[in-house]
Formats: structure tokens, sequence, C-alpha cells
């Protein structure tokens, strides 16, 4: 092989030792040159192509990194052994299919009665970009290792002291556990209480939390609800080591648990051994009186998961949630050792910290009620004037949303499909049933209001009693 | 009860109905109101005030709420049966316990050979606030709704045209999901695998993976390794259905897997049916050639299962991985609905992706390997010059470590014990066993350099020497 010419070309864009690396591998892909010949030495073929030795070397080095030739020592450099060689093809379909529709396969509406989203504009734009600045002007190293799993104590002391002035719930920073998202806090919360539980939430429900135990291989049942939530005598029926409820504000029934069916259901827990995740997902939204303090608060026996976020508060895309573990919970996820690392940025943890310590928080929360107290208002005004003849209604005075429950005979379906026709999506409450189970006779939508604009959201109210009177 | 008098005070800071709601609470769970008393009328208590009636009305709307009283129509309110009440005493233990270590209980150290953080200054401040402030710019409401479950399109587009380019790893943007961290995207992969499966890791190992998997509820077992990497005929006899390797950097061994080996391995997989995970997470530090292209490349059966982190490469605390999932996983994880939400902002999401595509990444990688380079070539001199009498050494020319083997009849243990004398944390091979075994009679340290500045690394190794020779 000591006459091996080798196309390389010094003022090409590839470096040369790895135009000779190409053109080996080539060889040895294509066949020509096969398992045990020997390579030339790198001196002579340094010479013949009149490139520095050390190119030769470094090319050699790379090829038996990468396993295609091996060194044998005082003899050279030999050709592999390499079973089942086969080899990727270039620009093999990299390209990225168009997206026809949103993720979620969802349409676009000009009208989106939407649970999940913020009002317009309603971030704080302005102090989230100076907390951000000031946050990433630290140079510090602090800032760029790996943080505390449990997420950094200092913001967890700021979430501990805001759950007790504003839900009343009675925790140690320590027993907070900082998460990107609900989905993932249940995820966690899953491998701490162990494989296999039995978890029962009403129906119909938050379905997310439903589908995140099922992932997670848990069995799921239902248990019935009133107009003061869920059945304790039927949850009792169940089984179900775990229960999930939202007391301040079921959704998407709306229902708030009063004190006498907490108190029952904590009751249930303390003598049954078993758990109640309280989702508080969006308490700070209350337009009459000020908000009801948390079940957790009132939980003597240790069996209160406390869950919140700033999805609905700040922006669903921020990512950071929280859950406030039972001391017995907490402790059996440090002995188990190994934590999961935390999932939030250490910068978002910073910026969220600042924005609760300084007052921001408050000030942007009294913000975004009086917004949407006033689109509630508006919503409700249409209701009893507009609507009155058609409809009753529930769920008023807190969240953001409403429930409409038909009183002319229109189905559920009828009216989501009415709106449809005129791009508007209302929600219709058979999409929040899990387990298969239908919805009571009674036609009932859901209108969320926080992603409408006040214009939109008056537009869309006249067009909807068009179509639904 | 038309007498009572409740001591409000129209000059406190709290509102009078919150006055009035308090009054009543604390009456009812001191027992001086008990089940089924009626309360006075809301004109009578409003006069009887010299307060609205309005905000007599907000009172007792907030108690009817909370479940205090019951509003029975046209009789009045009455103080509900409230079973087992009991109250939360006021400023019950908010405190933190102070913290004597930081989370790990890890104690500090003068220098730390540490191998997971980045080199102090490195984080490309001046970047990411520009490109932080160039995104939380835009205001639209796309930037604040929740996204993409599997991440936006567009950094997971980014992401597929860097792998292809850097790293030789084939897939579409369709194929990758993001997620805050590895730790995480492991537990989202087995909630794809499904329940109880059996994993085989090399031995030592990167524990964080072992240990997730274990959170899991997963059975795992360790299979042997050589200078090449995992032992495949080992591999066979565990009949594990996953394997989880580091083909470009073993961890803790530094072992880059050849060509051969993981043919072999894509081999097993393929006619096994199992799956490999490959964490290709420091293979961006080569000092010597250009990194080897990831195993992923090679796979024809669609059975790798490819992770990446910008971890090691940004900053452990900025919180993004990836995992690009064979076709038929990912179709599993599309086809059994409701995905879990994603971890990452959607402001990091952006901040990563125009990192990527504005070549900011490239420079940043090539300074950072300039830097870690300089370091190593120090260690490596010094290993050579001054420790080549009492020890080998092996994994360099890549990540952020080397092994140093003792010749002189040092222990692991009394190596480590002699460096934290001098407030030296050094790394003993044994802490990354997992499953209780030991690791061979030969005495093996770690020294990672990314944290260290090059000063303090060369005060740490001229100290070593001295207790160690």
């Amino acid at each position: 092989m000591n006459e091996l010419i080798i196309p390389v070309d010094a003022k090409a864009g590839t470096p040369l030792y790895q135009q000779i690396c190409e053109y080996f591998k080539q060889e040895i892909q294509e066949g020509r040159l096969t398992a045990g010949m020997r390579l030339p030495s790198s001196r002579a073929l340094a010479a013949s192509l009149s490139v520095s030795r050390s190119t030769v070397d470094l090319s050699y080095g790379q090829l038996v990194s990468e396993g295609y030739i091996e060194s044998i020592p005082c003899k050279g450099y030999y050709v592999c052994q390499i079973e089942g060689i086969y080899f990727p093809v270039q620009e093999k379909e990299r390209k990225a299919e168009p997206e026809k529709r949103d993720f979620q396969g969802k349409e676009r509406y000009r009208y989106d009665f939407a649970m999940n989203g913020i009002a317009p504009d309603s971030f704080p734009h302005n102090t989230w970009k100076k907390l951000s600045k000031q946050v990433l002007s630290h140079t510090g190293e602090e800032l760029f290792n790996l943080g505390n799993p449990y997420g950094e104590i200092s913001l967890r002391k700021a979430i501990a002291e805001y759950l007790y002035q504003a839900r009343g719930v009675h925790c140690t920073p320590e027993q907070i556990l900082v998460g990107a998202g609900n989905d993932y806090l249940l995820m966690l919360l899953c491998t701490i209480l162990g494989k296999n539980k039995k978890v029962a939430m009403e129906n119909p429900t938050y379905e997310s939390a439903w589908y995140d135990f099922r992932h997670m291989g848990y069995t799921m049942c239902t248990v019935g609800q009133d107009d003061q939530g869920i059945l304790v005598e039927d949850l009792e029926k169940t089984k179900a080591e775990v229960v999930y409820v939202m007391p301040s504000h079921q959704f998407p029934m709306g229902t708030v648990m009063p004190l006498k069916r907490r108190m029952e259901l904590l009751c249930w827990a303390s003598s049954s051994g078993s758990y109640i995740v309280e989702d508080d997902y969006d308490s700070e939204f209350r337009y009459r009186g000020k908000p009801i303090p948390a079940l957790q608060g009132f939980d003597q026996a240790d069996c209160v998961i406390y869950m919140g976020t700033f999805s609905k508060s700040i922006a669903p895309s921020i990512r950071i949630s929280y859950m406030v573990l039972p001391k017995r919970l907490m402790e059996r996820y440090q002995k188990a050792g190994h934590p999961f690392s935390v999932t939030v940025s250490k910068v978002d943890q910073k910026i969220v910290e600042l924005f609760l310590k300084d007052g921001h928080y408050e000030r942007h929360l009294n913000r975004m009620r009086s917004l949407y107290k006033s689109k509630h208002d508006r919503i409700l005004k249409w209701l009893k004037e507009d609507m009155g003849r058609v409809c009753t209604y529930s769920g008023e005075n807190a969240g953001i949303h409403l429930l409409i429950h038909f009183r002319n005979g229109l189905s559920e379906q009828e009216a989501v499909k009415r709106a449809k026709e005129v791009g508007i999506r209302v929600y219709g409450l058979s999409e929040f049933m899990v387990n298969g189970q239908v919805p009571p006779e009674e036609a009932t939508i859901l209108l969320g209001y926080a992603t409408l604009d006040e214009k939109d959201l008056q537009q869309a109210l006249q067009c909807l009693e068009e179509i639904w009177t």
C-alpha cells in the first residue's frame, strides 16, 4: 500500500488530518480496505502526501479511537475486524415535517374560552426583565453549579412564608419540593409513595393529573361529588390509598369544599392511613371575600400533600410549581438517598424568589384579580340579563372560568358545535370526564375567560347569545 | 344574639368585614357559638356595629364559603355542624432550621476536584444576558402560553441540526424530547418503556442513572467492562431489556468504546429486541482528534435512545437536556396520549435555540475546550514528570477528569484521607461503585479539573505530590 494516493487539499475547509481520516473510513466502509490489512507507516504516508508526520499520527490516532484500525506495537496499524458494519446514509431525512396544526392538533379559533392561559399582556414583563437582569449580573459560580435537588432553600423559605400568610399552609421550608410543573411533581410524588397505589379522583376532574397517575402505573378510580365536593362515604368504599382533590375550587365544577366536608376528608385520611393531594391551583383568584384557607392548614395527621403553582398566577410557560410534603413523606424521600436533580433552573428560582420577597407577587396578583374580576362580572351580567331565560350558572366568584347549564333543551354537543361554526371554542363538560364515563344529562358548558381581552369577550358573548337562544 | 358587640375598628389595618369574620370564626372555634345557633340578621348587625349592611353581607358570605355558617332561605344564617374541628396554632414552627452543611452534607474544601461543575467564569454571561433580554422583549402571548409538551419544535430543529453535524446523530426533530435534566428524562423514559424492566449498567458507572432507574422501580444488574467498554457476552447473560452506556467517554472510567464493540452492542440490541441508552454527556470535550460520532448514528434497528445535555457544556444549573427516542418509542408515547407537560420554560428554550443557531454554542465550546485542554495538559505533565514513579493514569484526551492508578501501595482510602487532611477533595473510584460491589484492588483516584482555576490547580497538584509520594 505504499503507493497510496490520498486526495488531500491543504486549502480545503476541513483540516488535513480529517481528510485523511475520512478517506480511510470510506475505504473501510466500502470494503476496499478489509480487516487485517496493514496501513502505510505514518512516516511513509506523510512523505507520499507531503504532509507532516504529526498530521498522519493525528489521523491514525482518531481512527484508532473510533475503532476502525488498531495499532500493533512494533508492527504498525491494521484495519480492524468489525462485524455487521453498516453506515448511515448522509442527509437521511433530517427535515422536520411541517406543522399543520399546533402540537395538540388544535385548530385556530376566532375566540377561545380556554382555561389554561393567562390574560394577554398580563405577564409582568418589566419586573421580570429587571429581576432577570439583576440575577444574571451575579457572576459568582454559585449561580451555575448544580443546585439543591429539592430547590434552593432561599426560594423554599419565600414560598413557605407566602403559603403561611396567603393560604394558611403550615410547613417548614424543608417540607417543600420545587419542580417544573404539576405533571412532574406528581411523577416525583409517585416515586416517593411507591409502586402500584390506588388513587381516587372526582369525575369530572383535572384530567392531566388522572393521566399522570395512570402513566406512572397507578390504579385509578372515580368517586362521586355533590355541591360540597367529593363524597367521603363513596371514597371510603373505594379503599383508595390516595385521593386527589381541589378543595378551594374544584376543576372543572368550580365547587368550594366547605369546612365540614374538609374535616370529614381529613378524618377519612387519618383513620385509613391514606394521603390527600390538595391541588390549590387557582386559589389566588377569588372575587368575593378573601381566599379560603387551604385544607393543609387543618391537617393534624401529617397526611396532606399540598400542591401549588405559578402557572395560573404568573404564566404557564415559566414551569415552576411546588409541593409541600407531609414530614413523614419528606423523611422517606430523604432517607432513600440520591434524590432526583431539581428541574427548575437556578436563575428562574432566584427570579421567583425575588418576585415573592419584594412584594411584586402581591401587587401582580392584585392586578390580575381586578383584571379577572372585571371579566368575571361581565360574564355574570350577561348570564343574568341576557341568558337568564335559557340557562343557569355556577362556579362563580372564583378562578378563571364559569359553568353554564342549559335549561332550553340545547345539548352540550349542539352548543359546542354551534359555537364552532361561528369560530368560537367553548368547552363541554364531557371533555373533562375520565374513565369513559359521561356527564349528567343536563348540558353544561365551561367558559374560561383568562385569555380573552374585554373587547373580544364582549363580541364573543354577543355571538354566543345569538346562537344559543 | 341581637345585643352582640363586636370590637371592630375602622382604623385598623384589616378591613372591617374581615374583622367581623375573624370574630365569628374565633367564637365558633372556641365553642362559644355552637352548631345550629342563629346569627343576627345582617341588617341588625350592621346597625348595632354602625357599619354598612354590605360589609356584613360580605362577612357572612365569606363565612358561608368557608363552611362556618350556612344560609337557610327566609330564615337566616346558622352555625354549621362541624365534626372534629381543630385549628392550627398560629406561628407554628415556620422557621427553617439553619443549614449547617450544604444540601448534600458536603463540607467545604480548599480545593475540590469535582466532576460535576463548569470552569469558573466560563458561563457565557454576556451572550446569555443579551439573548435573555432579546427573548423577554417579545411581548406576544406565545411566549407565555403553555408550550409543546415535547419541547418547542424550533428548539428541537436546532438540536437535531447540531446533533447531526457535531455528533453524527440521525433523527428528525419529532424524535426529540426536551426535559429539565437527565434524571427527569430517565424518569420519563421509564414511563414510556413501561413498568418492571430490567436494566444493565457497567460498574463503576454514572450512579445517578442507577438510582433513577431504581427509584422508578426497575430491576438493576451490573455487567463487567474492559478497556473497550461493556462486555457484550456478559450482557447477553443478564437478559436485560435495557442497557445504559456512555460509549464516547464512560463515566467514571474514561473508556472510549471502539467501533467493533459498538457494533457488537447494536447487534445484541437488535437481536434481543432490547434498548441501548446512550448517554453522550461530555462528548463535546475531546483534546486529540475530533469527537467520536455517536453510537446512535450506526443504529439501523431503531433501538438506541440518545441522551445529551447542556449541563456540562453550558452550566449544570440551567437544567436543559434532551433525549432522542427511536421512532417506535416516540410513536408509543404519542399514541398513549396526554403527554407530561414540558419541564423547561419557554424563555429558556428560546435562549438555547438562539444560542445554538447563531453560532454562539460553537464558539463557546471552542473556548471551553481550549480552557479544559490547558488544564488537562497541565495535569498530564504533572502525572508524567512528577508522579511517574508512583502511578499510571488513564482516561486522558477527553472529558473533564482523569484517573490515577497508584503503583506505590497507597490505598484509595489512604489517598483520599491524606488529601482531605490538607483540604483537598479527591474522589475514590469506590464512590462510583453501585450494587454494593467494591472496585479492583488497585487504588484509583479521579481528578476532575473543570471547576478549579489554573492557579488553584497548580497549588493543589503540588500539595497532592507532597502527600502522595
